[in-house]
């Protein structure tokens, strides 16, 4: 499937048949998300993967019952890891160890301090949340080019969230992707004109 | 192309060689990028094209002087488009014209309220920029299916964005995405491993 026909072929499903995902396949998706980009290459994200019905259960009520959370087979919980210094220093290390030459190194590491240094604890997670998005959204197109469907979700209570799934404080959960095989139809896309986007 | 090899080929290209892409592609791009996925499918966002080589001057000395913004064929400065109601006012009337029915459409409205209530002048900006990030993204894959590279970049001043750009307030610079063909090579992609990120 050519990138057009996936994103036009995607939708919002709000509905899932409950059928559980092949092993194989979540495999392949999770290897697709971990190459999603991100600024700098920082990776601010983990994502918690719920498959159990309990907790699935647990959820929906902090989910504002929204039918995808119990119906689906794999809830992906899209967090945002605010530690962006600690992600630095870890990518840092990571280029050391592929032997990255020093001045490459000097230059990447004069870039994050400047990109560090436009945020501080309350403004760091905003940029951590817009990179999340975009991890989410591969997450999405990833899982549908597995012919998996999807949904990118907010209207959930973070913090219900975080005490449910025992996530630490600094990794803020942002947007779910619950993942399956549909129960619904998608519905035509309703979308603004060219015209009204690109000036 | 399939997603996979499209994820894995794509990268953030460092400079291009200053070929003009051909209109034809550029409209099947921008095409894609309407079809973007957003939250309650607000779109909020509004897309600066620029190609204008004297504007391309002004705005390097505005994004740390980084190699693309003058090397690209075009640039796309992704917006985000604060007013989130007036979105979902104008998402809702393109519902009424197509016919969704009043159920639904109620339905539509009531969790547009709910999630706008979220929001204040100073938080809706950062659920806009979030949103801009899935736009931006679904352009890098869109362009590298049609075989344009592309960078996903900050590392600019916003103020200075909107002054060049004469862009009204509230429609806020947020990423950047220049598109062209590359003069450089891709580095090989590094990652966190899988244990650092699912949970």
């Amino acid at each position: 499937m050519d990138f057009k026909e996936l994103l036009m072929s995607r939708y919002a499903t709000k509905k899932f048949d409950g059928t559980k995902i092949d092993d194989g396949k979540i495999e392949d998706l999770f290897e697709m998300i971990r190459f999603a980009p991100s600024a700098l290459n920082l990776q601010p994200w983990k994502v918690k993967v719920v498959t159990d019905q309990d907790t699935k259960k647990k959820l929906s009520t902090a989910s504002m019952e929204q039918a995808q959370i119990k119906s689906c087979s794999h809830l992906l919980v899209f967090c945002a890891d605010t530690d962006l210094s600690g992600n630095a220093d870890k990518i840092t290390n990571l280029m050391k160890k592929v032997d990255v030459p020093d001045e490459k190194l000097k230059q990447v590491q004069e870039v994050m301090k400047i990109f560090l240094s436009n945020y501080d604890s309350e403004t760091g997670i905003y940029e951590a949340q817009c990179n999340v998005f975009i991890a989410a959204i591969t997450a999405i197109y990833a899982a549908k080019s597995l012919g998996i469907d999807s949904c990118p979700m907010q209207g959930f209570s973070a913090e219900a969230y975080s005490e449910i799934l025992e996530i630490p404080s600094g990794i803020v959960p942002t947007i779910l992707v619950p993942l399956g095989y549909p129960a619904d139809k998608p519905m035509p896309k309703l979308r603004f004109p060219k015209e009204d986007i690109f000036f």
